[in-house]
């Protein structure tokens, strides 16, 4: 059994003024490879994630690896713990409403001051050491401001401390009654038929405080900029990150954890983290969109929803999506109306509660979708 | 077609000032016959009933009845609309805790008032007329204090001051994750079987603040009272009372709320409350539990669950009831646990989110079980 | 200095699968005395009793006393950190809404059991220290029940367990907008003018589930009984339990905690808890009632509220309490309303918020009240 | 008495299928004026607004205007009825966390494709009057999309519609505990004098969803781009918007609704909106800041927080805010600690529980300030 560590991060304290810790599993690699770091339930009621690192961990302790492989399974104590009825309200601080993955650190500046002192003689792995040494340091200084620093970035922040110095960065997330989707950059389409997800969003460089993003964003737009300065250099961006999210939240199921710990591993082992792995992307069909076709499907009236179209299903323009129940309509030909797919689309996911006001996100879709070879 | 009446109650008012009203339908019957009070969703997550309701307007459009058929769907517009992340928090007062279907009005030193100016010459007739207006009038007194009264009992007694005329009521609600089952009063034992409710729970003459007791422990009190002041009448209780779970909250599906209207509509039937029906209960296994026996299984501690029975389940002693991940503890033998079935038991429903805090009532079951023949 | 201890008591777990724990403070007498136990902030919001434990601790650092005394303070790690907006939901449980103060161990047959094995021989304190264990024992069996317990109970129990040796119990509490008031038990009226607080309410021998009456009820209900058996002898309540109500909720205020840890000091000397102690209580004015005249005055209509009586007013029937904008009516004469007074009272607490719906709590008030010479 | 409409605009619907609504209260002048739009309690808990809007329409009903007035108390219907315990859970949507006061619309694309339709010739009234049209379109465009709109964006929208036909907007709102400061757009400086807001935050031409910025970023962005194109032409912002933060949430008080009521009038009169007003601003010192010195001082670790300095307060670098009880520490030196002001301030607003995580917003600050003449 391969030897691994377990350490916990004490990342935030309470109102009975009690520390609260993450854990996190070290993996050492036999030989040099990738850093990985795979993360879960940054939103607390998407805890399928914990499930998928524990069959990682199973599985990682009888095969050897490359590199280093870190595994940070529950890493928000406090959106794990706000219950509210008997749900768990775990995907924005409920002081303020700030979502817990949106405050992670990009600075566009950051990259700009760095790019000018990088000189043509720096070799790649200069740079990138050098980039990193420099992002750090400002999350560094980001957690020490004199005024402080607000609960959820400081959260991501301490997180993303760890996360930097990896090479390759999973966020596992749940939708709220969904099918398994991926979250790709848009550079790292190749490795979108490495993993063992039906569906498909390719993201561009945007900022939008997203762990992700937070590390993509920073390797990516460093890789322009440092194109731009030296077009006769080609320089890769190193890193690849994703979100990825495995069905529904407020339920885990070790089978479905296995299967997608199955595929992580898959793409871990194309990316040469493992050793004497053997282990296929599954044949299945993947369906791809670009960001601006995921989208949201809004209520335009509120009353009570009977969901007809199920996460991972094809719908034609027109079909029916759901079914509306309005109650004070019973006498009349209002009593039952429907909403109606405005464009051929594949539900990914759906709203988890029946009762609904206007202006909820009822589906989210892909339009314009297209087969990943 | 039928004709019937749409009218609205207004049951409370909100921190905008706005009134908030609750839809009443009314079916006057043809001929004499049975009061029946039907209402859904006190508790705001339980919306299945109001499906229930919108099948049951559909069938009494064409069907004639007997007697008087009242029907409230979605009687709670508080509890109905507090969302709390996607979820409806709708069990409680969002204020003070208080639930919904606690609050309604019963007190046995009333009853004892009317006993006492009952007289041997009384027809069962009129001791039921007097006594209906006797507590209708001490409901009224009772919203009508002058120092006021609470929310949730508010609610409570203006509805059950439309349920008190009625001598068949039924409460519709839902379990969090669960099966069919029913409440009913011991003496209505042989009404158990004209419903299609595999699960059947009998109470007791115990009054705890629901709708259903609220309306069966007054005429059982009553007809107990009466039955030792005059030995040598025969005093039966008059009314039927029952709440029945249909399945899981946050969810509505019109398939099953159909058949669910026709179990009800069978017992009404039964009751001869509708002219020229062909009703009969579907031909399945029902099993019954006395109160006593419809237990709680708590967690001992906290953590991440897989719940490996499915409500409905028979589960022998022993048996793995849940599997539990501890986040903390994947480096060793802790990593998952097990919850085993403390004796052989019926699940019937449990908790519905994976993350659960000690002390959380994980699945309600029951134990010395038989078959309703 | 005088020598204490610290432990912490665990008192539950949480999603993560954390151990959640309550620091217990310890002074121990050099002489023999009674036992006093003292515990604060069981309802989450209302921390001041947090802040009288830190001055109480300061002054017995160097105070000499007899028998022992427990703090605890922030007895409830759950109810103190369920942050909603910014406030603490800390009054009830978020998954059920059950009160924390609501689940504490009372069981009369217990007693009766009890009272069954007294002879007429068994000393007084033969016959306290057999009642402590089997109490004790109980609140055991009820915490390793196979079906396990709810949270809040749970809790309860084992704060119990601590508290159930004590002679001399004090549970700390805010009111949401409050003046100083406390819970006494009937018998122990002589009590209340020990302590520094104005208002006070009698109350019965009544058990409603909160700690204070699951202390005195205990003894209360034991001494009754055996009155009633041996009527020949002259059976005492050998214990007293408040509950006090020091100020509002959400705020902390460490003067206002000086003095009241000094009025408890005064009780405490009077009941010889500390030696060579010159405490004496303040010469203010007390009012006293009995609990069916501590009434609650309930919203009629929602709407928006400016309270003009603050809490330790006496208003005369008829005076303005509050005032209520209703937005809707801006335009006419119902623009502006009131709320007055329905009888002389004094206002002792008030609703914390100006936005409430009908049915609110919006003031509780002292009727019928009588001077404590 | 002047003349006044009445009017209710529907912006939601909830879970019962019921339509929400917004009243609309317009005052029409004599002479040609200002259209003035006044709002209120877009965040449910800050209710103070209300009354101000009152005392607006008291004054109103008997001075004679110029132009419109436009007030519209309430205009959350939504986050005016989230409570969550007693308090009203009103600064963003329950469902997703999003602030209700960050969903207007902008979008500076707009801006440039209507300058380049301008030409030289048109007069300053002609591009007001298009580009009002087009933002109005633009706005009903974003109602109208095929796949909806989320519900905060839907009712800032709404309210947006009505607002923007209006040269002067102010938002009403309150802090949580504070003292009263109004947001200034730099270009309005001169306005700042003419309110009795003792506390002034300077905000330069930055979106980040809320109203005012809506109203004035559209302008000043306008202004900007039209000066640049036609730099021989003065370009005036002709629209002016102000949030005005009056006091602290959860409460409301007619004597000061009056003082800020008059103080709003003092704005209006001094840009004619009044006939024959005799209003003066007060003779306050008043102390700005520029957006940037506004500084927000969060918790480092959590604990019970008395909070020390009143909103208002001067603070001298080094002098104590706030004082800190640690429940775990009682028996040793850190049972007391204490928090500094990092720098020379002024303190705008503390947090409304003495109940902190870290990371919390304790202390909102002006730094840097300095006197308005």
């Amino acid at each position: 059994m391969n030897k691994f560590f377990k350490e916990h991060l004490t990342v935030a304290s309470n109102a009975s003024g009690r520390k609260m810790h993450v854990p996190i599993y070290r993996f050492k690699g036999e030989e040099p490879g990738p850093k990985v770091y795979i993360q879960s339930s940054i939103h607390g009621a998407e805890v399928q994630g914990n499930v998928v690192i524990y069959h990682l961990i199973e599985y990682l302790k009888t095969t050897k690896i490359r590199g280093e492989i870190v595994l940070v399974p529950n890493c928000n104590p406090v959106g794990t713990n706000i219950k509210s009825g008997e749900y768990t309200l775990g995907r924005f601080d409920p002081i303020n409403g700030q979502n817990w993955n949106r405050g992670y650190y990009f600075k566009e500046e950051l990259i700009n001051d760095f790019v000018d002192t990088v000189t043509a003689d720096d070799s790649f792995e200069q740079v990138k050491h050098a980039f990193r040494q420099q992002v750090k340091k400002a999350i560094e200084a980001e957690l020490s401001k004199t005024w402080g620093i607000g609960l959820a970035p400081r959260l991501n922040l301490q997180l993303q401390a760890q996360a930097f110095d990896a090479d390759i960065v999973i966020d596992l997330h749940n939708g709220p009654v969904a099918t398994r989707h991926i979250y790709v950059p848009e550079y790292a389409k190749e490795s979108a038929k490495h993993f063992n997800i039906p569906h498909v969003i390719f993201i561009p460089n945007q900022f939008n405080g997203a762990l992700d993003e937070a590390m993509f964003c920073h390797w990516w737009t460093l890789a322009d900029k440092l194109s731009k300065k030296f077009p006769q250099q080609k320089w890769q961006i190193p890193v690849e990150a994703f979100t990825l999210e495995m069905g529904s939240q407020e339920v885990i199921d070790f089978d479905s954890g296995s299967y997608d710990a199955k595929g992580i591993l898959t793409y871990l082992n194309y990316k040469n983290s493992l050793i004497d792995a053997n282990l296929k992307p599954e044949n299945i069909n993947r369906y791809a969109v670009f960001l601006k076709d995921y989208k949201i499907l809004y209520t335009q009236e509120g009353g009570i929803i009977e969901y007809k179209v199920k996460p991972g299903q094809h719908v034609k323009q027109g079909e029916v999506l759901a079914k509306v129940l309005n109650v004070d309509d019973l006498d009349n030909d209002n009593a039952v109306s429907y909403i109606y797919a405005p464009e051929d689309l594949i539900a990914i996911l759906h709203f988890p509660s029946a009762s609904v006001l206007c202006g909820t996100q009822l589906y989210k879709c892909f339009i314009n979708y297209f087969p990943l070879p």
